[in-house]
């Protein structure tokens, strides 16, 4: 695979009027760029407009640096939200994990294959356990024990570390503690948290032993960005695997970790590659 | 297709001990029976053996009619449940919908192309929108309004009519009231409804639509057997579709009727097959 | 559901190029026309663009009669190709079928129910045997046999019968004869045939047999723009359910129908709301 | 999780017949053995009677070195193939791979998190490229380049290799080359090989790009024992996803990555848990 040319990527928001898609592509098109990717829709019920749109930066004759400065007029009479990405700037991504280890084993296979543009800034525990494997991929690993006692200061500590390494993104790989509000605050809308269970069924703890009692024939995973309310915040992707009355919790946690992996790594390609936007509880995610 | 041969079949439950197995499969095969399915399970954790033994009638020595009799001295000592069934026994099938008919339209074509096993012994409705379309098909059709100052007579007259036609297995096919204890009391696990949502997320009413609030990537539907509380008897059958961002609660609807009717349907046939136990509010599939 | 408003619909498709959405959508704005769709992509290896736009035809100040004549001046410069549908104009459909009747039915029901915008012109068949369930429900039934010595004078005669019922699409719902190239000809990418593997697995007769034979793990069906090539033509919807060594060659049958008549439903319904869009034996499906 | 207590587990073929449950489970039984887990299946086209059965070793009174000698009597009237396995003799296993290093990182987690009952022998690759990777996780990698002309002398050596290492499983874990006759034969019905497309669909080389180029709505990975015909061994596992128009090559060579890797270690699964047994290019996979 050849590198492919970078881009600058748009992710736009407005109240739904006339004119919008042609003022977009028309300022793009002025400055001769050239769109390979336009992805928009409209919630015909919030009468809500959303698009992304990719340009290939060559031959883009409007320097990023001026690009608000010029925009601003096209997006203003619209009341639009709006924020400008690049793809060749790799987000920072941090990694919390407990004692589970198979999410954080997929990422940082991915991470070192290259198939992601991410960098990892660290990897962030609870317990010692994984350092030996985070630190084999020469990554830096920091261990912040917490009990109910050292909660708060544990997360003052964490919010600190975060910030020094200057992430864009938190990635919760099984990490089995509730953050609370002042962690969430600092991070808004860039936490994404894997659940064990086909939310909203089964939030909270033990989602396996609550599907197996309830005796569901399906059960699932979902990737969500996390925000106040335990397991409520914004869906971004969801799995599913049949299960039937032979599958013990035993089976299902089996299962459920392949479930897991997989639909954490679908939804960090998302924020990854700038293709999701949050509105109402409820996350666009681009194609 | 040949007409399959008459089969009997067995669903039989008791504490897991040694010897189930082989107390079972040599009664049968010493009265000269040709086991041709035998599914059985054992729930370590609750300590309980399950099984289905299907074995051809022809050859067996056995008269059914004494199966009983001979039988009581294998089961007892185990402290078995167990049920016989005949597979040449059509069940008798009571259909009961209110004003939409994608499940009904879908039960009556398998009925008239034969199917399944069953004779539909009535429609039953409380709106008279189906009338024509359940007469058409050369069914009888009876409408008994509900109101909620009628709710109870009303609920007495259905178990009335029900009784009368001798049915074995009631079906809610999009029926939109909910039953009360007594009409669920005198149908003991024989009542399947189908629920419009991948329960146990969204019971109750508008799933559609507070799984389009919630933002979820994937719906479902649920087939269950009808207990006293609301969508919470033991589950049959699930299945899922994923939907995105772009579907509308129109868009959830339409696409969730295919899955309605294939997962109700998917239950009756388990039904109809005798493929159904139910314990602890699981339902145990056999295959 | 109130009945949506009338919308006009363009498919549009031309080599890519800088400023073609810009084109298109501030096309509509001039002329006042609300767009409330639009999808476009491009096939980046190919270097085509193709987009699908919908738009309110009320408020839209050109008369539909004269748009071909204002938009050629935008589609020309992009030798495009595009057509334009309005949404208050229900296709004409002819169904074929011959034993077999699972897809039928469930074609009928979504008819009567309203579920659709078209209108069947009549059933054609090769058999008898359905014409009872055909004119029950009002609908025009032909029966033209065919045998290998009559099949050029059984094909003439259903070109000139679909012809006269100005048909816009035939559906082959388990029509289970091969249609020779004048038929094909006579109606290029308006024909749509369930498949009942998952293509291009197991093309040709006997498909549940040769997947059984070969131990697949997962069936499938496939609805397909029909072309001069058997179970060539550019695949339109898909979809599969999971079996196991346990399902005999009866089970894949009776689990392959549910399937079928699901596929093919999505494939019609794309085609109805003009969502499909072939190019290089591929079918672009709007969403 | 307890360490599981260890158990024997019978696998077991023949012609069906009359009684053969019955003895089985009577034989278990006389030696006091708790059987924990039987499934059994007749397929009634072939006639044949396929099992696998699974009893606690605690408590059972016939020692396993004198198993053979007295289930003799009980197998051979019934014209049985049958084999033995203790669930606490962990099975060797090679993985041999190329550039692709997906299914490799998967296993060596599964692996080094004790998700499976197994011992990894080696990795065998005809490149150097993942010698680091797998050292650092202590395992021994050789490295044997294959050239068509050095090809009958590198399979030799990898035979040797093989058998010094005295290996019960080869995993073909994205191994770009086809393997000759001499060493399917050296290693018959252990060879498992995941294969990056729905077989029979798209066997061969390239198997993505045909998929885009034939327009299938879902791509799908295949897990199958090895034999002297490329790619149409029995298929163990297959999984699928939904793709659509938009996806170009990269992305299904991205998403596959994904099904393989999952579907490749279900297969490797039922392997390690004696839960597979060959029958006429089928598999029978017990659960």
């Amino acid at each position: 695979m050849a590198t492919p040319k970078p881009t600058a990527i748009l992710l736009f928001c407005c109240p739904d009027q006339r004119g919008i898609v042609a003022a977009l592509s028309t300022f793009i098109t002025r400055h001769n760029g050239n769109i390979i990717a336009l992805d928009q829709y409209v919630d015909a019920e919030e009468g809500v407009f959303f698009a992304r749109m990719e340009w290939e930066l060559e031959g883009f004759s409007l320097p990023l640096g001026q690009f608000a400065e010029h925009f601003d007029a096209v997006a203003r009479p619209f009341q639009a939200n709006w924020r400008l990405h690049r793809s060749d700037q790799r987000l920072r991504m941090a990694v919390m994990v407990s004692k589970q280890a198979h999410c954080l084993y997929d990422i940082l296979a991915r991470h070192e294959s290259g198939e992601w543009p991410v960098e990892i800034a660290l990897v962030l525990s609870n317990h010692e356990d994984h350092r030996g494997l985070v630190e084999r991929h020469g990554l830096p690993f920091h261990c912040i024990p917490v009990t109910p006692q050292s909660k708060a200061a544990a997360e003052a500590a964490q919010i600190d570390l975060l910030r020094k390494a200057n992430v864009d993104i938190v990635v919760l790989a099984r990490y089995m503690q509730i953050l609370g509000p002042a962690f969430v605050q600092a991070f808004p809308m860039r936490i994404i948290n894997i659940h064990h269970s086909f939310l909203p069924a089964f939030a909270g703890a033990n989602p396996y032993r609550a599907a197996h009692d309830r005796g569901v024939k399906i059960i699932g995973a979902t990737a969500h960005f996390v925000t106040e309310k335990l397991d409520e915040g914004p869906i971004i992707e969801q799995d599913v695997i049949r299960v039937s009355h032979r599958q013990g919790v035993d089976d299902l946690v089996r299962l459920g970790r392949d479930l897991e992996k997989i639909v954490l790594s679908r939804a960090i390609y998302g924020q990854l590659h700038h293709r999701l936007l949050v509105y109402k509880n409820r996350t666009v995610v681009f194609s």
